[in-house]
């Protein structure tokens, strides 16, 4: 039987031969499973280059591994040197003031921002696989910082206490930073999604802001607060600092020009100087009118801080919950900036080394008197644009502040504290990306809600909520998409064997007779019930159209599968299912295209069995076309509730 | 330029004249918003039955919906409750003693088992939907009653309070399951797999079976002790019940031969009526034998028990837990068992409804002496063997409950409680399915290792522990299966326009010159990073490969995102960033057959320009042809590195 002069077909192509689909080479299961965690956890294959080689290169290649500097040292040359001394300088004279002011915001001790901007781009330059990323404190992780560990301890009342912690808190974000690194986990700060930390930043800047503004304004700023000895000094003096400096502070900034980039970098040194000399030369204090300096800070390198570290105290348990938080944020800017400019410049970075070399920076710096660090995007982004060619920009720029240290913190000693605020403010407003958030509505709304909950979250709660909420709602996403798949009604493009969305091709006609329906999504436990139900409904609704309009009614349901990931035990009982509540109904299940995958599955299930090999097809239109031959060369709708036999006697 | 001459086709097809990929058609925000909400809560569509239809009736639908037995009971008839009532007789006469044995499982008195037998089913019969469920007390909730409520409160010391607290953590469970059914989040029990569950209540079920034979064989048994007089008089009397009844029991429940469910079902009624004679008829305690018995029941209907909710107990928050878990995976157990049936005698069940129903049951039961109940599946089993037809089968049973309590309970007076413990351990033999793991061994090792961690974690650890990563364990499966897509090499099926992955069709060849990638998953932050990688490595391996075996060099890759079901921002900027570094490399970068959402958003965010809308093809197969097209028409590897410049002027 079956006789191709019977075929009728509904489309003007001619029916492609029938191709078996395969089920895939069956592999040993333990050679499966090493390659599914080789690619879960090494997806970049960094022991490739260790293939082959004598013991004494693999020792040298693991060495390079883990200290970089050791590869591209060797290749250094003076016309690198220029480039890097030059941004290295540049970013140095953004690093001395910010590094005050951060410190400041964290309630540490002011001469800790030089400290940190010292050792900690030292370690980097070794083990950092970045050529552009400067590194420094940022004001995020200062304002975390203080925000939670000042709610167990007092900076004012307890100084000593809070700085040990601190150190101890970047200890163990050090620790946990490497930890990721070392056990390739590196994927979890993915969950960090751009809209994330666009949102994220943008509150933790707008919290910072009103804090600043609320001390220079007077009442109990947290961070600065002065005294005012009459009103009528404080308005001259401090207005006119405020006014002129944020002018062109902000002027300068809100011009954002790459070729102007030196202005802004050098702006806050100058503001630092100008101010400085204002309150020296006009002898402020002679004439009554208080204003807050930074006072003295003391000369000399970095102190030695292992012994500090409160590994016994009451508070240790709160120190790694901060560490940890803190560690993570620190790393998801420092590994998205790396990125940027590798991709930008077109080098490759390994995330999981990088984050091996942040957590050792910090876990350093934690011996030596440093707070938090990372890589900034801003300061790198000065550093980019100044030309720099390897760390060594780094390793300048830890030079430069190592001088300072040693000579030069008796030029701070004027430095008005409201000047340090202008440098927060104005470096915070640059972290409110509303252009970035406009471009999110624009394009997906759901990254657009995360976004603002991040933001709502930090500025209405606190930080921990507005990450926690960000976070949820990035993974709820993903979870959503799995557990509502789209189910698509699938038609024929005129003039071809295609089959695609009706809703994306208006143009598609449907297949009288058959329901064409494509599955976006695996097929898993979190899904089947819905899917099951979904489509059994979406039959019953065709078959009660059909019906009041007096149309073929239906004899088969395709289902493609090509976009059907995987499939698990319960996804195959839902197969099952459907399978059974079909034929139940006189229709017959088809499956097209179902990847490697979901036929080993169907294999092992035994459930090829059930529904028939020859009723699965490599393409939709294959089907279609084996069922419009079915449909146009037998009766249509056999009386026999028992499907498949009927079938099996035609064919 | 551009003649079809000049075409060298590598396969022996004419290539397909291009179809263009179509933007769909723009919808308004709200009305998107709309119906994806409705999809997601409502994939349903409850109210569809409610449109055009007058007040009145839409009054008469609304009660019906939340009592079915409105709807179904006028067409009750005669001959379904001569079917009703021998099934009711039946569940009846398993759950007396069930019941008895479950509630001194729970180390409550045994009375409250009957009290549970008696006012849940009825609430059911009205608001219920499956038309096979049998309603009753489960070992498995028992037993986590026992044990969760059992760490705050002694059961023997403080019977009172205990009661109290088991009453009120059966009515925080009720409330839970109700408002899961009214908020619609249903879905949430899905995320309890049938691999979990498997493992889940194997290792529930051994945890009380070790329980019972500690008590039997002697020790401090948490459930049941006794005081032996004397080995002697243990020796011959309980070895005796305990030999000749399980050997029996056990033969016939390993049997599990449909036709004879009959006798499981009257087996446990029989044996404690065997039991209770052999006692009697002995005069055991005449004979200093002490054997434990139930001891007295209480005669008369279940007492209310409104006032003896404890809200205002410090133990409120460890109840509304025990509460929440127990409700969960009680309602995990009902939803299955209905939809199991209701897909075997095809009928629709609303899972949210249901729950409702289980909620209402719950909360009622516990205003009425009565705690947790569900629809176990042993029950329900016999239920329908014994040929129910709607759920007044639980009526009739609730009747029979109802003559026990009113009249009969004099009767297990001298029922030993080792009968009991019999009763229980064969139950629960039964739910140590190790043909279905055996099978998910098979199948799916994935789940195998879920249903393998419930397991441990349960016997080894406590039951929340096992419910913990057995949950935690799929949702990572979920996260992992985005987080880690599939990338497969695409070749050509001989004979066809066909692109399949190379790995499921040995036989499929590489084009040269093109390398062909398709994505299995959607491109959200989680896999972004990963993925842009992936192929950059991807890329450079062929590049490698075809430099050492001189073969042409790649010039085009094709993405296949015909399986990519959505697209964010980050992976929008992927896009971009791949199209970057592809262009560098000197490669250009192709588009097949995005979706409508994908289509969507890369329209949104202007990308399609960048990429070039007549780069995007509808087909790998079209993709492919206009590639080989200009593979052949022009010079390969054009030497500037503005890739896209080069390929717009020759085009």
């Amino acid at each position: 039987m079956g006789n191709a002069d019977y075929v009728h077909s509904t489309t003007t192509n001619v029916v492609e031969s029938a191709h078996r689909v395969a089920v895939p080479p069956p592999q040993p299961f333990l050679k499966s499973l090493t390659s599914s965690l080789k690619e879960t956890f090494f997806p970049d294959d960094p022991l490739r280059q260790f293939k082959n080689k004598p013991p004494s290169r693999k020792l040298v290649l693991g060495l390079q591994y883990f200290m970089p500097i050791l590869e591209w040292g060797p290749r250094y040359s003076l016309e690198f040197l220029k480039a890097d001394l030059i941004a290295g300088i540049t970013i140095a004279s953004l690093a001395i003031p910010q590094g005050i002011s951060y410190a400041k915001l964290a309630n540490l001790p002011p001469i800790l921002g030089l400290y940190s901007s010292f050792v900690p781009p030292l370690v980097y330059a070794v083990m950092g696989s970045s050529r552009d990323l400067a590194v420094g404190t940022v004001a995020v992780a200062s304002l975390l910082t203080a925000s939670m560990l000042g709610d167990e301890v007092n900076a004012k009342e307890n100084p000593t206490l809070y700085l040990h912690l601190a150190f101890t808190a970047t200890f163990f974000a050090g620790a946990f930073q490497a930890s990721l690194g070392i056990l390739r986990l590196g994927f979890i700060v993915d969950f960090l999604s751009h809209a994330t930390i666009v949102g994220f930043m943008a509150g933790a800047a707008t919290v910072v802001c009103l804090q600043q503004l609320k001390g220079i304004l007077g009442g109990d700023g947290k961070v600065l607060c002065w005294d005012a000895v009459s009103f009528s000094s404080y308005s001259w003096l401090d207005s006119l600092i405020i006014d002129v400096f944020e002018d062109i502070y902000i002027y300068v900034q809100n011009k954002r020009r790459p070729k102007l980039f030196w202005i802004s970098a050098l702006a806050p040194l100058t503001l630092v100087i100008l101010g400085s000399l204002l309150v020296y030369l006009t002898h402020a204090e002679k004439h009554g009118i208080h204003v807050q300096v930074i006072g003295e800070l003391k000369k000399g390198l970095n102190p030695l801080s292992i012994t500090d570290l409160a590994f016994g105290s009451q508070y240790l348990p709160i120190t790694i919950k901060i560490g940890i938080i803190t560690g993570v944020i620190a790393l998801a800017e420092g590994i998205a900036v790396g990125r940027s400019f590798a991709m930008y410049k077109n080098y490759q970075i390994d995330g999981n080394k990088e984050m091996i070399a942040f957590g050792m920076m910090n876990i350093v710096g934690s011996f030596t008197s440093c707070y938090l660090t990372t890589g900034p995007f801003s300061r790198s982004a000065v550093n980019f644009n100044a030309g720099c060619k390897t760390a060594v920009s780094n390793i300048v720029m830890a030079m430069a502040v190592m001088i300072t240290l040693l000579f030069l913190t008796p030029l701070f000693h004027y430095t008005p504290l409201v000047v340090l605020s202008s440098i927060i403010i104005v470096a915070m407003l640059g972290l409110i990306d509303y252009e970035a958030a406009i471009h999110l509505w624009h394009v997906d709304k759901f990254d657009f809600t995360v976004c603002m909950s991040a933001y709502i979250g930090v500025v209405f709660g606190s930080v921990e909520i507005g990450l926690v909420i960000a976070v949820v709602l990035s993974v709820v996403r993903v979870l959503l998409f799995v557990t509502r798949p789209r189910i698509l009604a699938l038609g024929n493009i005129p003039n071809s064997m295609i089959f695609r969305s009706v809703d994306q091709y208006p143009n598609a006609n449907l297949v009288p007779g058959i329901l064409i329906l494509e599955i976006n999504a695996p097929i898993y436990f979190a899904n089947s019930s819905y899917l099951r139900e979904r489509i059994s409904r979406w039959i019953d609704e065709e078959e009660d159209k059909l019906k009041s309009s007096g149309e073929t009614s239906l004899q088969y349901i395709i289902l493609d599968m090509g976009a059907v990931g995987n499939i698990d035990t319960s996804g195959i009982s839902m197969l099952e299912e459907l399978k059974n509540s079909t034929e139940r109904k006189g229709l017959k299940l088809v499956l097209a295209n179902p990847g490697g995958e979901v036929m080993k599955k169907l294999n092992k299930s035994k459930i090829i069995e059930s529904i028939g090999q020859e009723w699965i097809y490599i393409t939709v239109g294959e089907a279609v076309g084996a069922c419009n031959f079915m449909l146009h060369t037998f009766k249509p709708k056999p009386m026999t509730v028992n499907g498949s036999e009927t079938w099996s006697d035609n064919v």
